[in-house]
């Protein structure tokens, strides 16, 4: 018998927000597996720390830091062999991924390399997007309302002209964008309504409105603009 | 000492996708509230009733099934007020959210009511947009792409010119919808890429292409179109 590799969100950082679901698989793996930047820290493999048990098999898959893919690939391919025989030895892999396993996640790259010969569950996790808005207690959209996601990365033409045409909007991977993207979001006069928040559910989480964001952001911050949600039906 | 409102996310439907601090939350609490559709049953409450402790008060709000705000308006006052009284008598409030508070959902109106008097904490869920994402197997989106929310009740032709522009798109509230969504769809020559949720997460779901999803919806329903993600980097 074949084992499962299960793909698990856990959520934007607080272990308390790991779901129900993940917590009893991460407890029961025999093998985890997880990303890690450059041989530095994994920030998935922190969120599940009290979860992994004494004894549990890890694998790490070392991504390089570069916008080059070839590295990058390299890293997956590795990390899909080694989960692979895993699988083949029917031990069941957990994988743990930061916020959810497929909204701008790295798990698709395992999904699309296993999923052809191995059994794969996605298991759904809290979204960065849903947990900033809620650390901001801003609501994201009601009723008939459009939510546009953009990445800080975008030149500014795009993001000035997306920002523009939409209603709610998300702006995510803000770090060392974040002098541009308020630019463009003045531009537009919207900067009143702009919140910034960084390391949601943290420890050392930090919100407040874009106009006293600091010029250099982490990776993990974003921008919510809503132009006029009504929030009282 | 007032209490405090605590506005849960219960995830899409699977009561083992409610997260560690919800179900801490839930069996903590003295009060729970919950929207129920027009004195039916209320979904957030059954995807909970395993946490719910013995003796527990509930308070329902009897949301009016109509497009009309005036009665939800009217629903909306009374479970404030009724949530107030618990809270002003020192009592913690949790109340009941499917998927996640502040993504398409009601707690906003009670936050707009009770934010100002009293202390109020959103707890995020795994929302419907990743949920069904995870069911459908589907990376949302990776690296510098964008994501677009659109609810189905909107005019063709906004659809149209929306998912036109858009790269990948979530159409939440699909219900009776559908044929109207299938048509857009079809006609910009992307029938073939769009996938159809139904009910993610549940004993009765059900996930095929959107060509051979059924005419009639029910609420809980997506249809994901992702344009050509490239899920091997």
């Amino acid at each position: 018998m074949s084992g499962t590799l299960f793909g698990l969100g856990l959520g934007p950082g607080d272990p308390e927000l790991i779901t129900l679901k993940a917590a009893r698989l991460i407890a029961a793996a025999p093998v985890v597996a997880y990303p890690a930047l450059a041989g530095g820290d994994s920030f998935a493999r922190a969120i599940a720390a009290g979860l992994i048990a004494d004894g549990t098999r890890e694998i790490v898959l070392d991504i390089p830091m570069t916008t080059a893919r070839a590295p990058a690939q390299t890293a997956y391919e590795r990390g899909a062999a080694a989960i692979a025989a895993e699988l083949d030895a029917g031990r069941d892999v957990a994988f743990l991924c930061e916020g959810d396993p497929l909204f701008y996640g790295s798990f698709m790259y395992l999904l699309a390399r296993l999923s052809g010969s191995h059994s794969v569950e996605v298991i759904p996790g809290v979204s960065s997007l849903t947990a900033c808005a809620a650390r901001a207690r801003l609501p994201l959209a009601a009723r008939n309302e459009r939510v546009t996601i953009l990445p800080g990365p975008l030149p500014e033409d795009e993001l000035t002209r997306r920002i523009e045409g939409a209603e709610s909007v998300a702006i995510l991977k803000v770090g060392r964008h974040l002098p541009k993207l308020r630019t463009v979001i003045a531009g537009l006069g919207l900067l009143d309504r702009a919140v910034y928040v960084e390391r949601a559910t943290l420890p050392d989480e930090h919100v407040c409105p874009l106009a006293q964001a600091p010029d250099i952001a982490p990776y993990f911050s974003m921008i919510l603009l809503t132009k006029g949600a009504d929030p009282w039906l």
